[in-house]
């Protein structure tokens, strides 16, 4: 390779212009991308542009996907070390290039180490300010939210990294769509009350108020995650939650055993196939806390509970639940979409959305909005 | 034109072989087409087919589709009069053809002369049984299920007949993914508890329990209308509740006083524009007592009430009003379903859904009905 | 049905705006419909509008079709005898309705009695100014032009007029993707050089020089029919010939005898399966004649040449003969387009092309066009 | 990374189970990926699979891309030097994996160090035997066949690697359609007589004969790259040629000196706008010339040359040379294919065939070869 002996590094620290997707520490360097969607967006000049990375990861390595000029250009998994990728190579040099940078996999709760940090940028061009998107979105969720399901074959069933991904996620979709910068908040089995396998410790509330919950740790706390998370920072014009699947799940499984505490969790049925009344009971009120919680934090925004991309079971909770935080609280900037089903003919691999069913309830999803934020 | 000497004329009440679609009095002849979707089904030999009906109107028209071996081949609106209409000529003879008349239009509510009364088919073939569907469907609904707006172009705003109609109707849609036999009931402007107007006469409730209510009439009660209908004699698998779009636009319309009795009706909304507490209750108490009312009439049917074509505004109080239900009737046969808005690129004429709305809305509640039923 | 008192009835002869689609007679009263999309448009305001109409036929019944402000409304089978159609009620009486009435069914060679007349119009409004296309467009073609197979069911093998249409022919479709206005001369099983089945009678050019040279009989004589078409009188910019269809056929069928002279034709194939090459030759001949004939009569019209929707097997000859006119005349302005083929999925009945082929065939002829007229 | 301790290297030389894609010379180690379309497919059980390659280039990097069980993975640029690729880590051990490593990037004449070569691979699972397509498939082309355009933005206009591929390449699209192997010999600029600006060193039958004629330089020419390329080894059952597209553009462009002989090259146009007429000649003879070489090395495959994706100027003069060819030699196992032009609605990036461009071709073309091959 000719080499470019006119690239010049920008620390991130001095770096004026480029703008940080996801959740992070104010004054934190270098940036670590704690989320899928997390990433970072530049206006640069230049024949060539390099970023350079760090990562980390014992088991499940992370895997980033770029985009030049709002297009696709590449998507790899990530090795471990201090690496330099290159993003564009051999471009005219006077016209300004969009890049962004995004990391695929979601915040692994099961992988203390993986980790993506950026250190700087290297090019031979200048950079320009980016401009704000028009609104302002996160999206909390579980497996479908991590995109799990949207890379991979049909037979694939795997629980692999490499399945998952922002890239083909309705989440980006929908920002694309509306004009949106976006914030995601998932992990895949978790739910609202407990997880897919009934672990009550694996649902999205308690994490939601630290900055990356989902993820422990030292170095992880190093970074900042388990501090509490800034609400003010960044104030979503709408927050789209997409939980309930896997405490629907969890009803079908059997029970769970917490390790540390030997606590038993189970979500029950009756004998006649029903959901046991009490275990629906402390769900709904789940799904009234979490609310009530993101309420706190987001006092202005739109927030719009959808479900019903795995399966519709828990439609009729959910609603009941949101009712009575609306008679509770007189909270009426609150909603319930559904969003239709995956079938065979949508389905991705590991028996998740794949992508075409992620672009239909994207249109959903973007249609309904729209309606609301303008 | 040839004058075809062979054609022989048989009388319905003679014929043995033919399916009639649509409520109708068992030994009633001539057979009248009072609902969208009441028609005539035969599989017939011979070169041509004529069938003999008999059309009365004051001031709506009715429309019919005709198919021929599942196809679409003519639509049109029909005179008044004694006649006949032929729905092929010139084919092979010994070809069997399956052959479906259906009429378009509504049971009119506003115009009590008008009829459509089957007499007699005309053939030079012969008559052959007409096998089962797979399943039985009922919808009960608005003009979302009166079809209109799926034919007219965007900026036709009239409301005529010429613009509603079944053959581009999600419920055709459904019922030919399934392989199903439908029966409807529909009337555009009705809702559960009011009409769009607040006219408190237009719920559907009032009039399902009759043959078919939603016409009076001395000629339209010599042929049965306003008997009770024999939920026995046809049971279908699910029943389709598609309400609440005219219950919603009542709350923004002036109120509406009842000439008969001088009653005022109006669903208010506060000042805050949510809607008032006291009307949205009693809108949910008319969901629960239709579903009640439904189900015993029909105890076996699976129920899904769907929403949401025309905005998603009730959906909470609708499921709501179904929580409350299953809550104290223990029937968990009952679901909610959200059928996708209708968006600037699906819209039809007169603002109502169109052939597109319809057929995105028809995808996913097949998607439903095949999980259920199957 | 309540009568309309306010209708009053505007003959053709005397009324000042709409237009005639399709080759007529200037003059000529009532206006016979002579070719599939002959037709009359209008614009009127009034509340109801009907068509008076003359229908004459011995074994073929021609059907019809009508559009509301460029939507479609209906299509039915007509029976013989002056009769007259309604066209709308009810409509608001302002507003300005643009309607269609178009005859769905090709000239009938095979029914010199088949006809439709356009004696007059009855509204209770008043007639405005029908403006014009941006193009004009004329499609001479075979039964795909004829819309063979657009209507009926994939296992309808008859060959019946139900199964014809224009309207859903890729003629309309590119036509109103352009904002053209059409004339359509085609007749099923006719070739450029022969028929299907040899018959040396049935080619295009012989009769496209008089005004509807596909007919025959004194009626239609009368009517103008066999008289000189006066291609002056409307030029169209771009001419679209889809012929070759029944060439290729006529190869693979046995010889036929005209049964006037005792003369027998066919197209050989020799016994490796290839053309004879003295018969390929000419039916290259009758593209040429054919060429210089419509150039003869439409000095400045783009002329091309589409073929394939029904099979490729002719595209080398028919772009020989092309490159040999081009090479003769150094006329330039033709061109050759290939339109994909029909598939399984595309197919219609009679094994001709469905809706959706046409419609994948208008969009490559429409993108073309469009690159050519702008 | 926790390493794998059970990761064994299979050096290829050694290794039973594989298949190449793409021309190569039998018995080469490494294997270079000359072409666009090159690659390795294995079977492996297992959980981790590495590929071991050498990368070389000077200014243009290649890039590549990798299917697991046939579905997309991952899409990246590639640097210099000696690298291990992972493709996969974490599976199931016993499962079968289907692994792809393909590159993107056409051979490039204009980088003589740019190559990838493969040299093992490292997996904790063994390998089984790959299993062959149905058919065989070469596409010889241009940009189009390079797939320029199918990544980057439409506003994007550089000439650059990251812009072409063959993953979203009408040629794989074909070739997953029909379950065929395919191999691509194409190169962006050039033509059948000359390149698009009058190089007449750049048509690629002058190339065709030798294995990777494309490439030049010692380090290519010790890869076999300039020897004579062993037809009989690998028989496609069709060969799809796509060239005219630059020959057309030469016509437009100025003329060009050779650097090295001085000679000039022009295609001309006459004053009228109209190509030149000895111009055009030896434009045909080259067509004619080239379906000579290639049905001498491939007796008795299907040729079909197809065009159309970047404008349908010279249809007339390919199909006339088509038809020379045919009379001359008697072979008519050559056929000619239009395919649907790029529109405003299917462009990529730098004026090329986006995706959606290349699936629209690729359906025609499947459709076809379809009919010709079963």
């Amino acid at each position: 390779m000719t080499p470019n002996t006119n690239l010049k590094t920008f620390d991130l620290k001095d770096l004026q212009y480029y703008k940080i997707y996801g959740r992070q520490k104010s004054g934190q360097y270098p940036v670590p991308l704690f989320f899928n969607g997390s990433g970072i967006e530049v206006n640069v000049t230049g024949s060539e542009l390099w970023i350079d990375i760090e990562v980390e990861f014992d088991t499940h390595e992370p895997w980033i996907f770029t985009r030049l000029n709002d297009s696709f250009m590449s998507r790899q998994m990530l090795m471990p070390g201090s690496q330099s990728i290159c993003l564009f190579r051999g471009m005219s040099c006077e016209a300004v290039k969009n890049v962004k940078f995004f990391r695929e996999l979601q915040a692994m709760s099961e992988d203390d180490t993986c980790r993506i940090l950026v250190k700087s940028l290297r090019s031979d061009g200048f950079f320009l300010p980016v401009s704000d998107k028009k609104y302002k979105l996160e999206f909390i969720g579980d497996s479908i939210t991590s995109g799990e399901g949207t890379y991979g074959a049909k037979e694939d069933v795997d629980w692999l990294p490499m399945y998952m991904g922002v890239s083909r996620n309705y989440a980006l979709m929908v920002s694309d769509a509306l004009d949106a910068e976006f914030r995601l908040f998932s992990q895949g089995g978790w739910g609202v009350l407990c997880g897919w396998d009934n672990d009550p410790r694996h649902n999205i509330p308690c994490r939601y108020e630290k900055l990356c919950g989902l993820v422990s740790g030292t170095k992880n706390d190093e970074l900042g995650a388990s501090e509490p998370y800034d609400f003010d920072e960044w104030k979503p014009d709408a927050i789209i939650v997409n939980l309930g699947t896997n405490d629907s799940s969890a009803f079908e499984q059997p029970p769970f055993t917490v390790p540390e505490t030997g606590e038993v969790f189970k979500q029950r049925k009756e004998p006649d196939g029903s959901y046991n009344q009490d275990d629906l009971n402390r769900f709904k009120q789940a799904v009234i806390n979490f609310l009530e919680m993101i309420r706190r934090h987001n006092p202005d925004s739109h927030i719009v509970w959808t479900y019903g991309m795995l399966a519709y079971n828990l439609t009729l909770a959910i609603t009941d639940a949101m009712n009575s935080y609306r008679q509770m609280t007189g909270d009426n900037n609150v909603s319930f979409l559904q969003l239709p089903n995956t079938t065979e003919e949508t389905v991705g691999s590991h028996a998740h959305p794949g992508e075409l069913s992620h672009a239909r309830a994207a249109k959903v999803l973007t249609e309904y909005l729209e309606s609301i934020l303008s």
